[in-house]
């Protein structure tokens, strides 16, 4: 039941548990991107309307968040800021705004918000985490290789075994248009209904293409030859009368070669009837499946004009995006205990002892170890105990008249129930030491 | 001059070396947050409108970024969303929805950005980060000790050493309003009045309340008082005759007898004439000062009924707040080179040469560092060369023909200038080698 206290819809609270196992992915998918070579760049949460509209057509430009006007100009109910949509808009901004102070190519990771006003769902948010690697200025296949290499590698850093690589390229998807005698203005139909396959049967998909107006022959040979077991060597062999296509198939071999050191062979193959939506792309393009998830986990290719094209320069570009959403939920959730969790619990058990408690959680703290006092009303050391177990603390430190007396500090091993009694002036090494030995 | 390719006024663009320089900052402060027990907790960009607006008031409310409803109702130029304009809002909001399923006390922090339409200026964006802890559910001083020590070693980890923190009571100040006889109705006008006395003269702020009706001699009192050198000491001996003024000081000599073990006494000390502005404070109130900054860069305290002001359960609570964008520009520039810098370069010398050398690249990310082949067009090697210069890597591969003829790789010392040629069935373990020794 939703209530007025939720947070707004399509949208999510992080509380620690669930921030760490999101923080722990993404820092594992920073550290590769870097190991490739790729920067980082951060863009405001909002960008002018104008940079962000018209950039995808009218369907995504109804998913946009548009900010009102403020003071005098908020009664007209115009918006002069948006949420921005995706990471690639700002990328073509950034591209634009610093030109030749970016590095050459420049080679960049963005992991951040994005915010679509879309109908939420499961597994689909209105505020959400894009991940998203791209090369600008290189039309070398080893730009395309790095993208391509370097979000397998994330995935498969992520503990993520079972999942494969699509690929296929624009030029060849162009090749099978030509060798199949489609008409031009049927392409963007036809590589429609191919993308299709996944959810229609072959028969569907050659009605609905007759029906825009595709000879049937051709239809029904170019959806056979598509749903074939041995639909890659079937559309290798196809290919050979046109120019565009074998180049796209060259192309296509290449890069596979060149991601062959990296990449299980198994984990990745050509695949005729993936086309990926997007009209954009220009050369490789590939798509991440994982088993159990309908739809990808990611995707890329390819785009050569498409930064001019969203107001940036026209250079050649390559990228690569991960659903890091839907990648999150395939994870194992946490086994071995959250990283952030209080390490020493410190009993405070009079206020007399508040002061000297304190300070032993200072030098727990000195010793490496995350500490917490008591913050309760309750000078029960049953109570207590039970506080520092609820925290998940491996030690409790308790500290009391007798303690004070004897100069010392009891330290209990809650999970061996063992205590030991420490010289205060000795406890920073001695936890120092505990803590090594539970690290080990 | 601003370009249609800037980020919106008011927000900024971080690039590499800015992002790595403010996420270093900020990962130090997470660290000592979570070293005194504080959990994450991570909430959307934006609330709905009637969570946000009215809780600090009409100035307040017109710097909030409203969000136009979509769809059909987008033409109404209503908003049902915004941008959130602090981190204690949603914590409020938070509190109210997951109630018993936080721990008690709630202890969280907080990092993120927070939006509000001020004019920009220098050191003020209408997009920042803010950084808040805060304590929910528990009254104990040792709650508002953890908290002010904990920015204290945030800030001293980060490097900055010439800053201080101002300590004063909100009960101290009500003892002082008794002790000099100020009615009641003028209270807020005159703890208004002793908050300037940093930008204004005594003799001004002593017009400016005898103009609101303050008593005249009270008024010079008061004001003497609180500007005297010995200020602290008369004020405690002023405050003998107010049972809450005395309270007030008990509980900040305790405090500052908590707090003793962590914070050098010449870095903190009790100022009576530091009132901080917002009413919504209860007990100890505290702001850090640095050395040539104007203002404050951060502060905070007790403030026991503004969570069920805003929404939430009724509550005590204690918090501070950094202001880590004023903190960034005190602390020195990134003097030892970028901690995301690719350390190895590898050449690309010909098409055929592509994928050995993409190869080559991902060993030495086995071998753990960041790597990057060339992706551009020319197979120059001194072109090469001064690529991999410009990256600011420390080893560059170079694979050329009689590299590939004898089966090895020239690894180039770009720091000495010296060459090794090494088999290449052995680079992984000698690249492994150089990093440990370079790492040391």
């Amino acid at each position: 039941m939703p209530n007025q206290f939720d947070p707004p819809s399509g949208t999510r609270d992080f509380l620690a548990a669930e921030f760490d196992r999101r923080e722990r992915a993404l820092g594992v998918l920073r550290a590769i991107f870097a190991g490739y070579g790729f920067e980082p760049l951060q863009t405001p949460a909002f960008e002018r309307v104008d940079v962000l509209l018209g950039k995808y057509g009218d369907e995504a430009d109804k998913l946009v968040f548009k900010i009102l006007r403020r003071g005098e100009h908020e009664a007209t109910g115009e918006a002069d800021l948006a949420l921005r949509y995706d990471l690639t808009v700002p990328l073509a901004r950034v591209a634009a705004a610093y030109g030749s102070r970016l590095p050459t190519p420049y080679k960049r990771y963005a992991i951040g918000s994005v915010w679509r006003a879309d109908r939420p769902g499961r597994g689909r948010f209105r505020e959400f985490t894009q991940c998203d690697i791209d090369t600008l200025g290189s039309t070398s296949p080893l730009a395309d290789a790095e993208v391509l290499c370097a979000h397998h590698d994330a995935i498969a850093s992520l503990g993520l075994a079972d999942f494969t690589i699509l690929i296929n390229s624009r030029r060849v998807l162009s090749g099978l248009l030509e060798v199949f005698a489609v008409p031009p203005e049927l392409g963007p139909a036809v590589l429609t209904g191919i993308d299709k396959l996944d959810k229609m049967s072959p028969g569907e998909v050659i009605s609905e293409l007759t029906s825009r107006g595709l000879d049937k022959r051709a239809g029904t040979e170019l959806i056979a030859a598509m749903t074939a077991q041995d639909a890659a060597e079937r559309i290798r062999t196809a290919l050979k009368p046109s120019e565009s296509g074998m180049a796209g198939m060259e192309e296509l071999d290449r890069l596979l070669a060149l991601v062959g050191s990296q990449i299980p062979p198994e984990r990745i193959g050509f695949t005729p009837r993936m086309v990926r939506g997007l009209s954009y792309y220009t050369g490789p393009i590939w798509e991440l499946v994982a088993a159990g998830v309908p739809g990808s986990i990611g995707g890329g290719g390819r785009y050569d004009h498409l930064i001019a094209q969203l107001g940036g320069p026209d250079v050649p570009a390559t990228g690569s995006s991960l659903g890091i959403e839907r990648i999150l939920t395939l994870l194992p959730d946490d086994a071995g205990g959250r990283p952030g969790t209080v390490e020493v619990a410190v009993t405070v058990l009079s206020d007399d002892l508040a002061a000297p408690s304190f300070a032993f959680a200072a030098q727990a703290r000195t010793a490496g170890l995350r500490a917490s006092v008591y913050l309760g009303a309750s000078g029960k050391l049953s109570k207590q105990l039970r506080w520092a177990s609820d925290l998940g603390a491996r030690w409790c430190l308790i500290y009391g008249n007798a303690e004070r007396e004897a100069g010392t500090v009891t330290v209990r091993d809650l999970v061996s129930a063992e205590q030991e009694v420490i010289p205060a002036a000795e406890l920073t090494d001695y936890l120092a030491g505990r803590a090594a030995d539970a690290r080990g």
